[in-house]
């Protein structure tokens, strides 16, 4: 499972496009810079209870994108099947390395490959 | 690569969720009903122009999305390296085939079986 912080990170990281300029420079401040919302709301001329609202919003909207998409839903499945795949293969390659196969174990290194590619 | 029409439908199907309620409808209509601009207008007692208005910014809106996002750019590559993985796996099977090392086979059959799983 993906963990509150990482979740957060996540989403900002999809759907931080779709937020306006000010939020996004408002959050890459608070959760990327660790800035206070005092500091904040210095920097931006606004009451921190501004800069309070601001991040609230922008959180809520990528939520409701998430809500919307589902596509941290679906990158979470996606990447565990992936790490499924890792394994077998893994365990094919120790199969054909008890069997001396370097044919095999040199294709299962090519689809490893291909697999991080994908990661990437 | 995929072509207009596929591309369509895929920004429908990944932002479809972001689009008004009357936006929706209206495109469902357009494109999965074929009805025709004066046929919706008539449904919605609206003009010809609205709806072509309707359809041209919900048009609009989803290209933008997939402007800021890129997911069906990432779609796009995701299916393709999976593809590639796919036709590595065949020529491993067929190798293992010949070798008549079923245990191998069985492995491959279960790594197909994730791939599938992930597709559907």
């Amino acid at each position: 499972m993906v963990d509150e912080i990482a979740k957060a990170s996540l989403l900002y990281d999809f759907y931080g496009a779709l937020l306006t300029e000010k939020q996004r420079q408002v959050m890459a401040l608070y959760h990327e810079e660790n800035l206070s919302l005092s500091e904040i709301a210095q920097e931006f001329g606004i009451s921190r209870q501004a800069v309070h609202d601001t991040l609230k919003k922008a959180e809520q909207a990528l939520e409701d994108y998430e809500n919307k998409l589902n596509l941290i839903d679906k990158l979470v499945k996606t990447e565990e099947v992936i790490s499924l795949i890792d394994e077998e293969i893994e365990e094919l390659q120790k199969m054909a390395s008890v069997k001396e196969d370097s044919q095999t174990v040199e294709k299962l290194d090519k689809i490893k490959s291909i697999i991080d590619s994908l990661e990437g």
